[in-house]
């Protein structure tokens, strides 16, 4: 299989639903450092980063903003004082979609604020 | 009383507590856009902000942020997708201190990004 980084996002059809259980398992080796879990109902990929200050979680909050532009899919960033916690899922499909998984990936691979 | 956004945020003091209910009362007035909630026991401000698109939510952010660098006091900001949403209150006092209402005020006053 592709590396999940290697992907792009890509628009979501009518109709698609979301991944099998069987499918998230097998995506989910790919990003060991995300969470899978269930909000509100909501299957989502979650992740808090640590950082020394307040300057550097913004920091990673624009490097982040600019992946889910360019990816056009769009992660929830929580930015607070020395760390950040991105959620994950697709609105479309009301859980997760393999633009996920293809974000969480890319998202691991941004170089960490100076 | 001087206008909220007039004053500055300062330095929290050890031994310092959370505002009293009445002070709360009276200082929300000054901020009505906010919505005075308690989650997990602890009193905080909350504002949602709409915007039209992730870029103009983003921009918001890091005005939000400027101002929190000014002012050394910090709110969680949710980034999303057309929206940002503000949480403050004073990790040192477990909950609602004179600067969160500053800092409230002086987010009310921020340009609305282009």
């Amino acid at each position: 299989m592709e590396p999940l980084a290697r992907l792009k996002c890509r628009p979501v059809q009518a109709g698609e639903s979301t991944l099998s259980p069987a499918a998230v398992a097998e995506l989910a080796v790919q990003v060991p450092d995300w969470q899978v879990i269930k909000r509100e109902g909501v299957q989502q990929l979650e992740r808090s980063f640590e950082f020394k200050n307040f300057a550097q979680a913004l920091a990673f909050t624009n490097a982040v903003g600019r992946l889910a532009e360019a990816e056009n899919h769009h992660p929830a960033i929580l930015t607070e004082w020395g760390r950040v916690t991105l959620t994950l899922w697709t609105h479309k499909v009301s859980g997760l979609h393999m633009n996920d998984f293809v974000l969480a990936a890319k998202v691991d691979r941004l170089p960490a604020p100076e």
